[in-house]
């Protein structure tokens, strides 16, 4: 069962994300939370004037290259610890999340500014995750979302960014199939399927349901991490193809 | 709502998936049935033995790379349209689906026979979606689903490969955000994100459970087609640069 969290606020910085929560939901023991990363990047501040950031001509040749204003294009390079493309898009590594502008967003915030992903997303939704325990008394899981292209697929899908609570990845090596055979599918990110069921109910735009809750898959609490997903730049092929060509 | 469909038997050759998951479950307007591959593989006799394969060179070759046998890789060659990267994986082009050994599974089969996908989802699905509707007079939507890697993040997760009465792909061009801003989000790939959740609900393994009904977002369906999802080959920068390093 999923259930949208209705009726929120607009947030902004110094908002108390698990105690608003908290105020506009009943959570149950074993509930798993999904946010999207843009309230939580509200509440912490992670929003940028455009008209205060100067960029440098590496920015100003990029922007060129993407139709991007320079002032974005630094800002993502900011917040960038190495890129992977320059264009068509910009795609990068953001503490180990490969993202296309580093998931810096125009759109949900107010004209002329721009919205930063949470500085450290785990630490984020662990934050809240021990608000809402602390006010709620229940023992719930917590995933930020975001939303994510992708390679050889077109579009956009929600994936989990920042976790606490949840096991992110669920490993079924040892496990057997119907035949007793070992099993081809070894990891499964739990994590990402959930954020992407969440991103539906969420909607994009106007809809204003910035989190949901679902019930009654408690068996996938654990303690993982984001940061569990991220495929090891040293195990990443596709990545080391992308930097040999650069 | 998602409600797995349980108790249903072991499906071989010719088995009428359409009126066996009919016969296990009350299907409502408006329910979306996400089918894992496996199931519709098998009622369509997609096995192969692999002592009946006689490998080429090239496959031997690959074969010895990977680890894997020579009758396995000539039975993905035979599956792919355009092999993307040989080692250390052989990530292929199955009819524009872009996945590793072009989804053809030793588990979930016999001992020594290898598992293919559907040999065209989007019509699979179809036939099933009709066969349902048929049976039961509800109108639904179907999704088949399979377990697929991804580059940059780590595991699997469910995707959608075949899809009728689905929108595969949310187009939110033109909407606004909160802000009454035009979205930086443009294309929701709403099958992907079903599949993944329902890929939750399955499980991996022996539980047995290929088939999820998901209830309460009728408002997702539409005509959409699992091809939609495939990004085509002259968009796919990253496709292009495996391409020209191979």
């Amino acid at each position: 069962m999923a259930i949208p969290i209705k009726n929120l606020p607009m947030f902004s910085r110094g908002d108390d994300v698990g105690e608003i929560l908290s105020n506009h939901f009943e959570f149950e023991n074993g509930d798993i939370v999904l946010i999207a990363s843009t309230i939580v990047s509200k509440s912490e501040g992670r929003v940028v004037r455009l008209s205060d950031v100067h960029p440098t001509p590496r920015a100003k040749e990029i922007a060129s290259q993407i139709d991007k204003r320079p002032e974005f294009v630094q800002i993502v390079l900011d917040e960038s610890d190495e890129i992977l493309l320059e264009k068509p898009f910009l795609l990068v590594c953001r503490k180990g999340h490969i993202c296309v502008n580093a998931g810096v967003d125009e759109s949900n915030v107010e004209e002329g500014y721009a919205l930063l992903l949470p500085s450290d997303p785990d630490k984020s939704a662990e934050r809240i995750r021990d608000r809402i325990m602390e006010l709620t008394h229940k023992e719930v899981g917590v995933v930020i979302t975001d939303t994510c292209g992708r390679p050889f697929r077109v579009g956009q899908c929600g994936v989990a960014i920042g976790c606490s609570g949840v096991s992110s990845v669920v490993d079924w090596r040892g496990r057997r199939d119907c035949y007793g055979k070992e099993l081809r599918v070894t990891r499964e990110v739990v994590a990402d399927e959930l954020a992407g069921f969440a991103n539906i109910l969420m909607g994009e735009g106007n809809w204003r349901i910035p989190a949901v809750v679902v019930r009654g898959l408690s068996h996938l609490m654990g303690d993982g991490k984001a940061v569990d997903i991220f495929r090891p730049k040293k195990e990443d092929i596709i990545r080391d193809i992308l930097h040999r060509q650069s």
